[in-house]
């Protein structure tokens, strides 16, 4: 379930574009408001306050708040104003086009959407940048990591429930002797995770589970994992336990010294509109101490205000 | 152009229903009549005959064509009663179930459609067989034919008309390098042909004959070539002229000793209803020889009526 909390009823698109109209006004900008306004409205009610804001007053929505406010703030309410899928093409492409490229927004976008989702992400991302997103990625990235992430950002995955468990018991074989052989950028396992849909990749970790009573995900890290089996790992996350992944992320993001800004502000983003509440209690529990709390040691000001809004404080 | 003729105005699908219904039952079968009615409609009008006719006679009636007709005959009216996608998937699935690895059909599929058509087919695959078609094309293929046919099939291209020169002359030149040195499973080939854009691929291809003086078909095809050089050159020519490609296919099916049924059905199937009288007219140029006199040479029966039927004879 989502965290951001809309007024019921929400006002206007007028009203709302007027009063972020008379927010960038004067001295200074009142972020506050910005705040009031943004932070609890769900993506179609924003993209309806930008189309009515640029044809009131003329202007773009986007180039005027990156000139009211800066820094990550800035940056956080930006990518907000787009809808989930859009947002997701701006945010691949960012992590491609960055300088180390930033693997686990590839992998979320790839591994976490359905089949119909990351194609809807596929589209919007050749409408903006007129180059898909398998050939941006492919072109970024070498070797191993190349093939995976290609796969994985290319495969039309069958979404459906029908499975099929010999097949699942088969494969989860081939996946523990290239694992326990450390051959983990094996083919085979390139193959069956970029390929398979997710019910039958989740009865095939299942079998994996039972036959070797460990989860793939335990082997890949406790079998001397190197770069690749961690990214391996990632994916397999994603697919199988999305929440749980992410709230690890959280906790790993939070914990660390300093801030990392680009990753707090896409989880954030990326979830509240979505299943924040679930990753929020994972979270609690694990750490004793709320998601609010945790972001809000870590940040600061308008930014921090932001987020914690998005969270639904 | 289509060189199916349908009469004008066309008899209504209850109408065509009853004849066949007719032509099945008795002494034998009227195969004529079968001819006349399913030759000689459009994709649209053959699923509506199939709907009103197992409303009417309570029976399916591709069945019904199953238990009274055989050979290639059956298998090319069982096929031509399908639309081009429903058509493709199930060939598709049949080239990937067969004995040995039928590649051209993949290779058409995946690089004469457009990035929409391909995923069209790939969402009936899906439907019909309850898996990917990426995942049945990785499943049973290996080494760089998995790789190329793979990506080939997997990746969303960008179908837009905006393409970068500097980097179509960048990989021309890549291209180029691994050619010369045989490398013809490099992977950057793979990527190449298998991401960018057609019309990118098409200034790539320009700027390779630019500068080398030959075309990289061409190439291919003087550079010791092995298997899978000719399966490169077969997916070059599909996304490049796939009319040119045809005719060629034509020519080599028809041209042989003995008769390769299943090509020859497949070819006639697919293009009679699109684009079969461009190819019809470069064959004619190439060969001195209309398209129906060398298909009649080589066929008899009711499915050489059938093919000529929709070839427009």
């Amino acid at each position: 379930m989502a965290t951001i909390s809309i007024p019921n009823p929400a006002p206007s698109a007028i009203e709302d574009a007027e009063k972020l109209r008379k927010a960038f006004q004067g001295w200074g900008t009142d972020e506050m408001t910005m705040i009031d306004v943004l932070a609890h409205r769900n993506a179609a009610q924003r993209k309806q306050i930008k189309i009515v804001y640029e044809e009131q007053y003329e202007e773009k929505l986007l180039k005027r708040i990156e000139s009211e406010i800066s820094g990550h703030f800035e940056r956080a309410v930006y990518l907000w104003i787009f809808d989930p899928v859009e947002r997701q093409a701006i945010m691949a492409n960012i992590a491609i086009e960055s300088k180390v490229f930033d693997f686990p927004v590839i992998i979320e976008i790839a591994c976490v959407n359905s089949p119909n989702e990351l194609l809807a992400v596929k589209q919007v991302y050749q409408s903006l940048y007129k180059r898909s997103l398998e050939e941006d990625v492919a072109s970024h990235t070498t070797g191993d990591f190349c093939k995976l992430l290609f796969a994985l950002v290319g495969t039309y995955r069958y979404d459906g429930e029908e499975i099929n468990t010999e097949l699942a018991n088969t494969e989860a074989k081939i996946l523990n002797d290239a694992i326990t052989k450390g051959q983990f950028n094996d083919n085979e396992i390139i193959r069956i995770l970029s390929t398979r849909s997710k019910a039958q990749l989740n009865t095939t970790f299942n079998c994996y589970k039972d036959a070797q009573n460990r989860s793939i995900t335990k082997a890949l890290s406790t079998e001397t994992p190197n770069d690749f089996a961690i990214v391996l790992r990632a994916a397999i996350r994603c697919m199988n336990n999305p929440k749980k992944y992410f709230d690890k992320v959280f906790r790993r993001t939070l914990q660390k010294s300093g801030t990392d800004e680009d990753t707090l502000t896409r989880l954030v983003l990326t979830h509240a509109e979505k299943d924040l509440k679930e990753i929020k209690e994972l979270f609690q529990t694990r750490t004793n101490m709320t998601l609010e709390q945790a972001v809000a040691k870590k940040t600061s000001g308008d930014y921090k205000n932001f987020l914690l809004a998005l969270i639904g404080n």
